[in-house]
């Protein structure tokens, strides 16, 4: 069997569960309490963070950009980079994009802030990263409008890597309610798009301990 | 011709000018003051970081990360990740570890706190930065250490994006003097095999105005 060590909540273990399910490879997931350290999974992945992949013959694959190149190699059946080297710069581009920038300057200050930092006990949420966390969520969601807009999909005309980056990440701010889709129409309209394909079915079904999801979070027509 | 934005000591604009100098490809440097934002500079990297690529057919590829997959492809003779999927994992995962953790660790808290914040006039060093710094490095040196005494190389038998990625890191801290190589036998008898290839000619060539870097710098015997 093939094993996702992951969290819940983790966006880069989310843009993995996307494409493995994109892929149509079966999978099943393990939760990995990082903080803890556990000598096994730092064996697996010596970063000690989410997510890791196991496959079947044993070969370990930690962090998410690397296991998105892993899975392109072995599994090109469902291509998700394009073929033409603009097409594969451009969603390498935007999925490092997400990953990085959108990642630092928007999960990291308000899921980190509010959710990982409880979860990890270390203390309450810091008010000046909320503040820039909201500042740098608007541009964002208006730079996914335009791109969706001008493009189809965000890296070009298919559904690529830079989707699924983008998706990971504000399907786990939309889980903790931090997403006002009224002020961001065309964000809306793209994300409902890549919510409604089935690869997408295992996000809406998550449930994390203590956090009631808003009513739109599952909801295809939100 | 082919041209690469960077700065001089911008760890990540040293590992592309690695790469593209062992696979022999010419290009010629531009300094991009990504400070300044110059408009023209963000149509090529709407993220405005270095390094950029721009390709003689007009092709600008960001982020070093994205360069390096684009370079594999594109100019495969000279391969730096491996051939089989696990050499491939370990090479990247190896890179992503120096790209992040160490970046974050170490050279960012050392060689930003030190030179990045004076040159973009944003303060004095932060001392419990520097301190953290200084802590993270000695264990990531022994790392080094470790795995060029088990593999030869970083990644494996042959040399890879691991000890590109890794040694950029280090020659950016190696310029401003925050190496002290007689803590690290086993990282320095690595680096020095790496320093002593034609690739890394360029590099050891290099002077920032302001800073001179020390003696063993650019000494093959150091």
């Amino acid at each position: 069997m093939r094993y996702l060590y992951h969290l819940p909540l983790s966006p880069f273990s989310r843009k993995v569960r996307l494409l493995l399910a994109e892929k149509r490879l079966p999978f099943e997931l393990r939760v990995e309490k990082v903080w803890e350290r556990r000598s096994e999974y730092l064996d697996l992945n010596p970063a000690g963070t989410v997510p890791t992949l196991l496959e079947d013959g044993g070969l370990a694959i930690p962090d998410s950009s690397v296991i998105a190149e892993y899975l392109e190699e072995a599994y090109p059946d469902t291509p998700l980079l394009g073929r033409g080297h603009p097409e594969r710069v451009e969603a390498r581009r935007l999925a490092a994009w997400f990953d990085g920038k959108f990642h630092a300057e928007v999960t990291d200050r308000l899921l980190g802030e509010k959710y990982m930092k409880r979860l990890t006990g270390r203390g309450n949420p810091d008010a000046g990263a909320l503040r820039a966390g909201y500042a740098a969520l608007g541009p964002q969601l208006d730079y996914i409008g335009w791109l969706s807009e001008t493009r189809t999909w965000l890296a070009g005309s298919a559904i690529s890597l830079a989707d699924f980056a983008a998706a990971a990440q504000l399907s786990a701010l939309d889980y903790i309610g931090e997403i006002d889709w009224r002020t961001a129409p065309a964000a809306k309209e793209w994300y409902a798009r890549v919510k409604s394909r089935p690869c997408f079915r295992g996000l809406l079904a998550d449930r994390v301990p203590g956090i009631t999801p808003p009513a739109h979070y599952a909801d295809l027509d939100f």
